[in-house]
């Protein structure tokens, strides 16, 4: 069976359990995990024993080159054809994606397909893609080689005089050029800017003595990687680089944590204590990782509290990171395959503090 | 009065016609255009007389540093902060934006501040961003100029051999070299895949006697560009120079349509009208354009039947394109101010078919 109708299958179970006869998926990621349509406007019906997929006239092609033996229709709303033949199908009780849809489109369909019991839920196929498979690592290795191999080769540029924006261009190039695709605004922060954690490439020029902290993201054969490295234009001042040394630490200590059967919040909780006992854990102003797949943040959350409990084959970002108002921040960031006893980097450029 | 004092006083007019005390501001282009703020996650909550925006740690020094004279709030969740802020401030009637916060949202927001009179509602500020002032024309002038630049200049690397995506890696290098940044997934779709209208670049090397169709997009200072052309390897066959004759014209025949106070499915009506006198009608499988501005699309549509009129300070893209299954696809872009008199491209790359 290909991993596609194990997929369906699964889902097909969770479906049983809930006592639905339909669900109505939205979400693109998720339609894309069970159809492979990649396209940016569509919605899957799935019942127990049919599927119909629908999207719209600029999608026909596509749809009939990307999705095998699913029942495609084209229409001018892809959500309401879905809906429409939710209710031919006979089902009652159908579930919906209320975090995957507007509030707007939510009351249109509980108004034009009244015959449905509609079911608010989430998760229904986001809980199936957090355990990758093996065609699934497969790629998310090759994107997470990608961005080490381009993190690594970009670094030698930086240097006094050089936009932030340059630095991206040359980045997002290389990404290009190997065949992938950007997975979101490449981040390049330098200078007292190094404190915005998501600090967007600007024009401004990188100065000697700053702190540079870069953030980028591949796309490749659809799934993400996401790595963070700091860099500064000289030699670091000592307490930089025992800044620096503890966030090192912390991805450490919290990679230590990050076990098949532990608590998500406990690998944060894990990171925030290192940063604690460094007094630097008020300058930790995010959570410590997030999972990572087809988007480029995707369950679980790996912050404070979280319960559920890590599992082989899901890949988080393990990336504390300190931020100092008026002084800079540094970030390192890597992306962690949890295995059936462990955990493995997929990333693997230099992370140390790179001097320039 | 500056432009963002503007903006608001416009958008309290509208709160009183539809006899709101407050709003809830949940999608991210409407919060950048009344308070300056472009990080990724924040509400701005307003009323007859203050306003308040919230957002959470990762923003804290962004914020500080773009959001002027208006009170912000970091909090664990912005939408929550914003809400219970309405409570406080003591409105009752308070809309939300029913199509820019998922169904989840809107339900919890309804639960947890219940005092509110919540009014499901859409279009506020998205009304007031359809027509551009001077300070926004002025940004959109120089991201179509941009991106006419890069089209024209990227032409002569396309070969038989080059693949489409390193075509796109061009491109998106001269975007971020040039300062701006890739507004969506560049699409290069050569041969056959240019009859998928939203062909993303891949792998596939361009062949002789091939179409290459080229969609490519800008953001400079915060405003989008949104441009279109099609080049042929080779010398085109007579029909391929008919039908592209016959979208170039489509284009013309819709702009001599985009005039103030038409409807803007007038526009639409043009460009099918001409195409179907070239028994093209049937390959023309999307709108012909749409609103462009701090989003690549957004209000007004223009595509069929749509009544709203067009009104001076619109920006709209008139893209008419065929696209024939098994044989290849063509399209021609460009962005278009609609003026007091009339209107203006604001984009000026060579629009004939390239023969390359």
């Amino acid at each position: 069976m290909n991993f596609r109708a194990q997929r369906l299958n699964r889902l097909r179970e969770a479906m049983a359990k809930g006592k639905l006869d339909g669900l109505l998926i939205t979400h693109l990621p998720n339609i894309f995990y069970l159809t492979g349509f990649s396209g940016t406007a569509g919605a899957l019906a799935v019942t127990g024993d049919a599927l119909l997929f629908s999207t719209d006239g600029r999608y026909r092609l596509q749809a009939r080159h990307e999705v095998n033996k699913i029942r495609t229709r084209i229409g001018q709303d892809a959500v309401h054809e879905a809906a429409a033949w939710l209710t031919r199908s006979g089902a009652r009780r159908v579930g919906f994606e209320a975090s995957r849809l507007t509030h707007a489109v939510a009351l249109s369909i509980k108004q034009r397909h009244a015959r449905l019991r509609w079911t608010a839920g989430q998760g229904w196929v986001e809980g199936l893609r957090e355990s990758k498979d093996e065609s699934e690592l497969a790629a998310m290795r090759q994107a997470a080689r990608l961005i080490s191999d381009v993190a690594r080769d970009v670094m030698p540029i930086i240097r006094p005089g050089v936009r932030e924006d340059e630095v991206a261009a040359e980045i997002d190039y290389r990404i290009r050029r190997a065949g992938g695709e950007v997975a979101f605004g490449t981040m390049v922060a330098s200078g007292r800017r190094s404190a915005f954690p998501h600090g967007r490439a600007t024009h401004k020029p990188i100065g000697q003595n700053e702190l540079v902290v870069l953030d980028l993201g591949v796309i490749l054969r659809h799934y993400c990687s996401d790595l963070s490295r700091t860099a500064y234009v000289g030699k670091a001042p000592p307490r930089m680089k025992r800044w620096f040394r503890a966030i090192l630490d912390a991805q450490s200590a919290a990679r230590e944590r990050a076990l098949p059967g532990m608590a998500a919040g406990e690998v944060d909780a894990a990171a925030r204590r290192l940063l604690r006992g460094r007094r630097l854990a008020r300058y930790f102003v995010h959570a410590t990782g997030h999972g990572l797949g087809l988007e480029v943040h995707e369950a679980p959350r790996v912050g404070k509290g979280e319960k559920a409990p890590l599992k082989p084959g899901m890949v988080i970002t393990i990336e504390p990171g300190v931020y100092l108002e008026g002084v800079g921040g540094m970030r390192v960031e890597d992306d962690l395959l949890i295995t059936e006893t462990g955990n493995e980097f997929l990333t693997d450029a230099p992370r140390a503090l790179q001097e320039l």
